[in-house]
């Protein structure tokens, strides 16, 4: 799959006549100038497609985002991190809807052509005061080299920014696709806590690029798992503006398909590195469970073991610990004989037909002692795979997550609570 | 509910006729003379009734048990603590059948009226070498008065024992209910990974009983969550002799539901005590999930929020999150509407419609400051509810969870993998 694609400089700005601005308004902590506030534009006209959480508690920007693009093609994205907008009310649906209109007028578009997202703290009246002198500021510092800066200011409780853009052959043209994503903590299959924006130069219809999307979504975003927790402000948003004049992709050709697969690889780079970078995360596991009865049953058992407290914390402990996988295989509701399970680590065999195998505990305590690893669960009695990539769980990840109190205390001092 | 109950001393061995024995093995640990082999025992001929895990990776000593209770009424139980005899195949099976039958022959019993229940390891051998010249030891040490031994035998990294007895008028009858469980770990809704022996002197027919258990292990050990994760070993065994000499309690009577009532009595009080002394554990919360659409619904909620590792999180930190609460409410599955949702901490409101409620957040603080106190989250779009008794997640728990690799190290030492 590497084969055709060239990995090229940049992120969401790598593809041509996309603008990208980041700036500080104090959002994240009002004493520090970390970048917060961002803006992702077309020069020219572009289709777009979105995917958002299932969450049924959905943020303003993210109801705000589905309508616009329900409604027409977006050409901009004005994104803040540090609050999400989320639980706010009539209030919040105004303010995101503001945060569009603004930036719609000062960029000469349709409110309905800016989408609008956030990430941040859940339940926090959104501090308008700090956003709203930053519009000016924000669109006139627009450039084709700041695609960094606007995947630096989407990161929260992340270390470091994600990005990554490619290019290829397509209809005889050089097609790119580039992007950026955050993640870190509420990381779960069907939508992580994320944001992904994607920028393409490539042309194509509507229909091929919203079935390329939720093929690229399902096989990428929504096979990792950091904590199990579903948020309420995932958004994976693309826009495609035609400027590599290829010819117009339709859906269900070779070409709809060999885009497909290219949008595909540039979400599993950045989902991957959403895992890597998850909150306080040490080991990065491939759970590759083979042979289930159904598709549905391989989902729930790969879903059970990335969850379960316990492996993840014997993960986290570099303990080969087969036992705690084959007990959360189990409780999965998928159809199983436990006599027909045999679980490895990478190659090395650790259970064998239900029951410990004869390779050494020291060697599979060396697979698990690195960095990332790969599990296979084969439950012998179907032939459905499902992959998820997951992580440990930390004491460190409790101990980051344990409180968001100076947010609360700082919206006081705002007396926005 | 509390009123006709007279609390008396004891636990296993409190109600008349029952004898209880524990001694050391060292399966726990071949260096330290902690208890690991227990036997409870009606000197008198008696009913049973038990409920065992839901997960599909059933220890053997479950399938024993299961069988034996299909077969024929148990008199008597004998359990190991520090291997879980799960995963461990056709051996495994013989192990446990040879514990039953072992006993029986010293008891003078048929096989089949020994129950047998084991909780530790996954995965490992069982160590019979160490447990077969226990038996007569074992067998010659029952006595009226080693219920707290027995209750001390069960646990494993329960921090201290837990047992608890009654006693209440019937049919102008003392009779007693008196019982022992251990938890700790692997503690979820559908039975905990735990185990709970419970003895009365009742005279009650074998359908009551049957319903009496069913009815309080749904109200009580179904009802309790520490990491949400099920095991493969979760047993709860009711016997009951008949020594109080009352009239025989029958199904569908008033009788039967007071004796329904004190055996919840005695459940909840186990199962609430198992929560508090989770690995780990910090908080005890008490969640209150209301006007829910359905009874499906309002489970849905108390499970999603009291699983949640970012609700966990917040409870260890002691950070009234209600943000991370109603996210959690919105990905539960349920149908709910987030404009409705109020949530409460003890009396005072957090959230009221979604939105954050006028409470000063210092209030709510001291509240969850508390090791224990009440979540009350109002769905206001029905009349469901359901409770669930949680805990906090501490990063103490993961490091507790990290490694089991010395007792596989162990096994290797005796040559059992």
């Amino acid at each position: 799959m590497d084969l055709p694609y060239t990995r090229i400089k940049g992120g969401v700005c790598a593809a041509r006549e996309f603008l990208g601005s980041a700036i500080s308004c104090g959002i994240k902590n009002p004493k520090s100038d970390r970048l917060d506030l961002s803006l992702i534009y077309s020069k020219i006209g572009c289709l777009s497609a979105g995917m958002f959480t299932q969450n049924r508690v959905k943020a303003a920007p993210v109801r705000v985002s589905q309508s616009h693009l329900r409604a027409e093609s977006l050409r901009a994205i004005i994104t803040n991190s540090g609050n999400a907008n989320a639980c706010t009310g009539p209030t919040g649906m105004q303010d995101a809807k503001n945060m569009a209109k603004e930036t719609s007028k000062l960029l000469g578009l349709r409110q309905r052509e800016v989408g609008v997202c956030s990430t941040g703290v859940i339940g926090l009246p959104m501090p308008m005061i700090r956003i709203e002198p930053k519009y000016e500021g924000l669109v006139a510092g627009l450039g084709p080299k700041n695609g960094n800066d606007v995947a630096r200011s989407i990161i929260t409780s992340d270390t470091h920014e994600k990005e990554f853009a490619i290019s290829f052959e397509l209809h005889g043209k050089r097609v790119r696709i580039g992007g950026c994503a955050k993640g870190a903590g509420m990381i779960n299959p069907n939508m992580a806590t994320m944001l992904c924006f994607i920028t393409t130069d490539a042309n194509i219809g509507k229909r091929g690029l919203k079935e390329a999307i939720e093929n690229s979504v399902e096989n990428t975003f929504n096979r990792i798992t950091i904590d199990g927790d579903t948020s309420t402000n995932d958004s994976v948003i693309v826009l495609a503006n035609g400027a590599a004049e290829n010819k117009t992709i339709r859906r269900g050709t070779k070409e709809c398909r060999d885009f497909s697969h290219a949008l595909e690889f540039v979400m599993n780079k950045l989902a991957k590195s959403i895992v890597r970078d998850g909150e306080r995360v040490t080991k990065f596991v491939t759970l590759e469970v083979k042979s289930a009865r159904n598709a549905s049953d391989a989902k729930k058992v790969a879903q059970a073991v990335a969850n379960s407290s316990l492996v993840k914390s014997s993960w986290n402990g570099e303990d080969p610990n087969w036992g705690r996988i084959i007990h959360a295989v189990g409780y999965s509701g998928a159809s199983i004989r436990e006599e027909f399970v045999d679980i490895y680590y990478e190659s090395k065999a650790a259970c064998k037909g239900g029951l410990q195998a004869k390779t050494n505990p020291e060697v599979l305590r060396n697979i698990v002692s690195k960095p990332a690893f790969k599990i296979t669960i084969d439950l012998g009695i179907g032939d459905a795979n499902h992959r998820i990539y997951s992580s440990d769980l930390s004491p460190e990840y409790v101990d980051f997550n344990r409180s968001e109190y100076a947010y609360w205390k700082q919206a006081k001092k705002d007396g926005l609570v």
